[in-house]
Parts: C-alpha cells; sequence; structure tokens
C-alpha cells in the first residue's frame, strides 16, 4: 500500500497553523487597505515567457516548469535530447510556476494598462514557487506578501511605507523592532565619492554581507572587484557614520559633495523623515543605515529592511523604490515603491515571542454534548438558535460517552461545554462548563445565550 | 519588445473583482466557522504518486506535471522516447498541480493521523488545477471551496449541510434555490429493484445525464449497457416519482421492498430530513430527488446539489457521503461526507443578479486633496489622525490638480473626498464632498471624524 508524503519544502497548515495565519494575513490586510491599497489576484501558473530572463540564469533555473498537455515529445527529436536539457525545456514545457509577485504584477500592469488609475496601489498575498534546496526557514513553495504603489515618484508613498510597517507591528504585538532606511542615490554618490563611478552595483553586493561576513571580508571582495586600496580607504568612514540624522547628514553632505546624484539621495531620504515626523509617528522606530544595500536588485531610491530586535531572525521586511517596473514589457517609466511582508518569518517571530491571540474567536465556542437519542434531538433547535446568535456552536454527531465528547471539545480547544442529560432537558436547566477554568454552573437556555454572545 | 500575455484558461483578479471575491469567500468562511469546521491547506505541488490513479485515466491526463528541476533529462535514453509520452512522465516528473482538493484532503488525514481529532471537521478554500479545454466557465485554475466532516456516520452532518447551505446562501442574498438530495443506497436499491443488481454505477452515469439528454437518450445508453426493455419499464415509474416525501417515501417503499440497502437509503434519508426539521430551519428548500445521481463518483450514502432558480446555470454546490476516503493510501473505514462551493458560478450569480454589496467597507472612504505643498504637508497628521480611528484614508500624492484627484477618487470609487486649500487650513473648516450625491459641506476635523466612522 502507497505510504503517501509531501514534496520536500511543502507544508501543509492543520488548523491550528491556518488560525495563526489567517489572524497574521488578515491583521496586514486591513492594514492595507486603511492605507488606499486594493488587492488583486494572478494566477500561480505564467507563460514561460513572461519569467524567463527576469531573475538572472539562478533565478531562471530556479523557476518551476510545467509540462505541456497531451504527447508533449510531438515534435521532440533525438538529436534534441542531445542539445541537454536546457534547450529542450522551451520544446515541451510552455508554462512555469511564478517565482514572485513582481513580475506577474508587472505583467497585470502592462496588460490593464488602460483600465488602471494610476498612482495604483495594490497589494498581493500569494504563494510562490522556487526550486531551491530546502533548509530551514527556506520553502520550495511559500507566501508571498507585497505593497506597491506605482505610477508616482511622490515620496510620501516611501513615507507610508514606513508608517504602515509601524502601524502593522504595533497590530501584531511585534513593539521591538527597527525600520533602517537608505537609499540606492546615496550609495551611488559613495561610489562616485571614492573615486569608483558606476560601481554600485558591485558596492552593493559587496556591502550586503556585511553583518553575515564582517567587514574585513567585505573589503575583499571588494578587493577581487578592483576597488583599489585607496579607494576602500575612502569607503571606511561611512561605514562607521552611526547615530541619528543630525549626526549623520551634514558628514554625508561634505562626504558626497562633488556627487549630485548622491547629494540628491541624501535629499530624499531627508524629506521622507520630514513626512514621516510631520505625519506625527509616535514611538518611531527607524535608522538610516548607510550600510543597507539590497544586494543586487532594481532598486534606484530607497531601500527598507525590518529587523525585530529580541529574537535572532534575518530581516523581516524589506523593500524600495524603482524606477522602471515594466519596462521589460514594453511600456517604460513606470516607477514605483514597494514593501514585501515575510510572512513564514513574522509568524516564527509571533509564534516565539507568543503573541497569536487565542484562537477562540474564529473557532468553536460552545460544544453541545447530548447524553442519549433523547437529548440529542432536544439540542437541535438550541444549535440553530445560538448559531442564530453569532456563536460559533457544535453538536457533537453522536451521543456517545460525555467523556469522549469532552476529550473532543479539550482537542479543538473549545471553551464551553453545555452537557444535556434527561433531567437537565425536563428542568430546562443545563450545564454549562467552562473547560478552561473548569467551573460549572446551572442556567437556562438564555442565560447560555447571553453567557457566550 | 515582448508583448505578455495570460495563459489559456487563467485569469488575472483585478480590484473590484477581488473585493467581490473576499466578501463572497469571507462569507462562506465565517458559516463554515460558525458551524464548527475549521481550515486547513496544503500544497499545491502535491507528489506525483500521490495523485495518479486517483481520477480515472481521462483525469491523470488532466494533471498537470512538474518538470524535475535541474537535468531532467539525466537517464533518459532515446528509446524512452519512442515509448512515447506516458512512459516519460514519470522519468522526468516527479510532482504535479493539485487536481481537487479531496485527494490531497484525504492524504493529509492519512499523514496526521494520529494528531487529528476525530470526526475531523475541516474546510479547505485553494485553486486546483485542470488541463481542460478552457471554455465559457471553465478554467485550468480555479478556486475550490470544500467542507467535510470525516470520521463518523452521524446523519447529523448530512443535515448540518443542508442547513449550512441555506445560510450560506441566506447571507450571500440568493433567496430563490433549492437543495435537491438523494440517496446512492436508494439508487443501489432501484438497481436491485429492477434486476440489475450491481449496476448502480451505470445507472448513475446515465442518470446524471437526464437534465442534459432528455429521459429518451438516458433509456438509449442503459440499453447500450446491457439493461433490457423489461428492466428499464420497471425503471420508468421511478423517474416519474415527484411530489414531497411524503408522497414518494411510501410508494418508494413499496418498489425497494426486497432491497434492503433501498431501504436503508429511505431510512438515511427521512432521518436527514427529520434533523432538519427539528432543528427548525425556516423557509427550507429542499427537495429528494431521485433522479439526482453525481455521476462517476465514490458516494455512497446522501448525495446533494444546489440549484440556483432563477438564473440560467448548472448546480452551484455538489457533495454527498462517502466510505472510504483514505482507503487508497492505507488507512481503511474513514467515513465522512462533504459539500463543494462552486465559488465561479455562485460569482456569476451574483454579478447577475446585483447582490455584492457595495465595496466601500473594503477599500478607502476617504480621499484627501491638497491644493499645494502647504495644505499637503498640514493634511499629513490628519491622515494619521482618521486612520487611527479605523477610516480608510488616502491623501492624494502630489498636490496637483484637483480635478486629477477627484478623478482618480472616482475611479477608485471613494465615496467622500477632502479639498484643503489655503482658506480651508487657515480657518479650519474643510470642504467635504460627497461623491455619490454630490452635495459639499464645511466641516471642522472633528465633523470629517463623526461623519465617518
Amino acid at each position: 500500500m502507497e505510504k503517501p508524503s509531501l514534496p520536500k519544502g511543502t507544508r501543509d497548515f492543520g488548523p491550528a497553523q491556518m488560525l495563526k495565519r489567517q489572524y497574521l494575513l488578515q491583521t496586514i490586510r486591513e492594514i492595507f487597505t486603511k492605507y488606499g491599497f486594493l488587492p488583486i489576484e494572478t494566477p500561480a501558473m505564467e507563460n514561460l515567457s513572461v519569467l524567463t530572463g527576469k531573475y538572472g540564469d539562478e533565478g531562471d533555473q530556479l523557476i518551476y516548469k510545467i509540462l505541456n498537455s497531451g504527447d508533449f515529445i510531438q515534435g521532440v527529436e533525438q538529436n534534441h535530447l542531445q542539445e541537454g536539457y536546457k534547450k529542450l525545456i522551451p520544446k515541451i514545457s510552455k508554462k512555469a510556476l511564478r517565482y514572485d509577485l513582481t513580475v506577474p504584477f508587472a505583467r497585470h500592469v502592462v496588460m490593464n494598462r488602460n483600465d488602471i488609475t494610476f498612482p495604483f496601489k495594490r497589494y498581493q498575498i500569494q504563494p510562490v514557487w522556487r526550486a531551491d534546496r530546502p533548509q530551514k526557514g527556506r520553502y520550495c513553495e511559500f507566501m508571498q506578501c507585497d505593497a506597491d504603489v506605482v505610477g508616482t515618484d511622490s515620496l510620501l508613498c516611501e513615507a507610508e511605507i514606513v508608517l504602515m510597517i509601524h502601524e502593522a507591528f504595533a497590530a501584531l504585538g511585534i513593539t521591538d523592532f527597527v525600520v533602517k532606511i537608505n537609499n540606492r542615490k546615496i550609495l551611488s554618490g559613495i561610489a562616485d565619492a571614492i573615486g569608483k563611478e558606476g560601481s554600485e552595483a558591485e558596492l552593493c553586493v559587496a556591502i550586503d554581507k556585511l553583518d553575515k561576513i564582517g567587514k574585513e571580508a567585505v573589503l575583499e571582495e571588494l578587493k577581487t572587484k578592483g576597488f583599489t586600496d585607496s579607494q576602500l580607504t575612502r569607503l571606511l568612514p561611512v561605514f562607521d557614520l552611526k547615530g541619528n540624522n543630525a549626526e549623520i547628514f551634514p558628514l554625508l553632505r561634505t562626504i558626497l559633495a562633488q556627487s549630485s546624484v548622491g547629494l540628491k539621495g541624501i535629499d530624499e531620504l531627508e524629506k521622507v523623515f520630514t513626512l514621516i515626523e510631520k505625519s506625527g509617528l509616535g514611538n518611531a522606530s527607524i535608522e538610516t543605515d548607510l550600510t543597507l544595500a539590497r544586494g543586487l536588485s532594481y532598486y534606484t531610491g530607497a531601500i527598507f529592511e525590518v529587523k525585530i530586535l529580541n529574537v535572532q531572525m534575518g530581516s523581516v521586511c524589506g523593500g524600495g523604490r524603482y524606477d522602471n517596473l515594466t519596462g521589460v514589457f514594453g511600456l517604460p517609466n513606470v516607477s514605483g515603491v514597494g514593501i514585501s511582508f515575510g510572512i513564514d518569518r513574522i509568524y516564527d517571530v509571533m509564534n516565539e515571542l507568543n503573541l497569536f491571540p487565542s484562537q477562540e474567536s474564529n473557532s468553536t465556542r460552545l460544544l453541545i454534548c447530548a447524553f442519549d437519542e433523547n437529548t440529542f434531538m432536544h439540542a437541535l433547535p438550541m444549535v440553530t438558535k445560538l448559531r442564530a446568535q453569532g456563536i460559533n456552536t457544535e453538536l457533537y454527531p453522536d451521543p456517545v460517552k460525555i467523556k469522549k465528547q469532552l476529550s473532543y471539545a479539550d482537542d479543538k480547544k473549545i471553551p464551553f461545554a453545555l452537557l444535556i442529560g434527561e433531567d437537565e432537558m425536563n428542568q430546562g436547566l443545563y450545564s454549562l462548563k467552562n473547560l478552561i477554568s473548569g467551573e460549572q454552573f446551572k442556567v437556562t437556555f438564555d442565560e447560555v445565550v447571553h453567557k457566550l454572545i
């Protein structure tokens, strides 16, 4: 007999996990909505040509391809086999699973450009698939949760992303976090200032590893990328620019005095801070981090990351501004800014910090336990009335031993049980048991409703 | 330049559709929860071996297979190509997209049998994929929405499914519908009674087409399946058994007098009706339909379908009781009963009948329009305060022409706009415009909050 299993890197979510995930996603969804973001969804399957070439060579390898239906080897010749699997793929596969939400979003914007009102504020919460080697915290199928505004350069969007992050974490009960912010134009300016104009990409990729491999190794990597000793010497003080904006920005303006793009980056960053401050954000946890780089990516302005401070965990949110979302699909100059919430990591943090509320409100509140067939029938209209009052109610489907019924309630974390034996039925006085405290009361039906509503 | 497109049979959902879909699914989700069902989710990708052989030969063809990652043709020989594509599939594909929610649910139950509390009431709302030829109302990627109770024979589960359907349609505003109910044991009994013991399957497949092809064609099909004229003559009166249960059941008991399984089917059906009646369902729209068969399927007891009467549309819900959900995975005797809501069809019906509420509560309520940079900055803390009151608020990200800002509000169906010019700012009296009625008032900030809360 076949013993079923799950593909590596995939997961089932049982009810207890699902209730937590629903709470987490619903909380974020409501905050997105409060800020004017509206949902879209795109299909899991995209045309392979839409995805190919968007994620670099390595990314292309990690896209799951779907075999054409029917006789997929029709037209495949013997010699095609010898040319290797990469050349064979487009012959036997036309579709693939989405790899992220950004490329499908770009495709959606291009295909619907005439119907979309810009600025377009959309959020999207859907799974993505990557044929990556699974490891702790890395899955082949996982949820992404993105919000983007496209079609405007306004720095209010950056500011609102920072506000939204604060509101989301406050709502989730996560208090000890910091939003790190930087600007790619500043990193560009730094490359200019140390005499390596145009080397922003190499600089970002290397700096991005600072946390992981340390300063020495980063400098070593930059050396192999052609940065000279004197350039690196000029870079070092930038790493050490720490403190609040009033301390950092004046020094930075001096360092970047000759780089117009660098100065523009500082202006943008200052404006974002001003907009946040004017918005009246209390308890702001924001920090300019000149070593925040976000690696290889298409960002051109502000970049963000969120770190949670009281747990061991990489960044839980990341995002930034980009200049050209849809250029690859023939629609140039669509700029925007987005943020992505790392749902799996935030879930783990909340579990570790015990921040999920009890599941009560989203599952059964009351189990009615009947002692026999008679009381079972007596209970039927009660169930209907309780549900009509909005109380999530179950009647145990068979009048089996009460112990078994209560054990069901226990496993399902149902907080109340109503016991109905012959006496209870005849007197109209039922035993309401609080399964958390163990207390038990004799109550009329109306009192049950009143107590649980 | 590449012009992007969607794979045939797949869809994007923009914000307007998504808000409706969220409303529809959330309504059903809340009712599932009220009845004690809890959510699970399974991965889109299952091992191909888990899915193969569960849906018949035709179904196997319609499963989307995922190409193995990396060098998938390693080990594939020239002669494998000649053996045809079917034999090649397991060599180059180990994973596939789920085809329905039932098989993954069965797999989940088997893999978690020791942790699950039975009876297990689960719901699952996730997309499934079928490599079917797309046509109107039939997609290659679509949402399924299932609720099942497994691990109990109690007929209360059948009754509660009928109650739940009534509650769901009432909540959605669909009033003109009928739940058709039958029992596979009765169909078995009918096969017995007409002298074709064991031919229930052929009978069901043929009867299932009654609506589509008519009585004559059904009889013709049964003839080709070996039903004799005299058997068909005995079958005919059953088709014509119409009316309420008090009329049907006595006649049916006579017809099935010699079939113990048939009589058991009648008993079950009567019990379900009794449980529904005792539960006090008002305005019940239930009808015994002896020609309801649900085609080729694994049902063994009650079967259901829901028809909406005031629109042209096939059945919008279907389900039934099964004896052996998990036998194929080595866990015998797990019986259960389930219902599946046809989300796409219900969505279309609600659109046609104009049953979706306005999207207001789930999107932006107020757009603040600033005339210039000064008033824009003035508006920032107002936005924060409005959001803190739970009012979904946007500030247009640039102080561009008011006409453009209002056109944004219009496109996004935002019901209110707050206009802030220099005078308004200085006087603390803003212009609140109702964008639906066109009315405009001068209001203080507190009045805005009060009006929109």
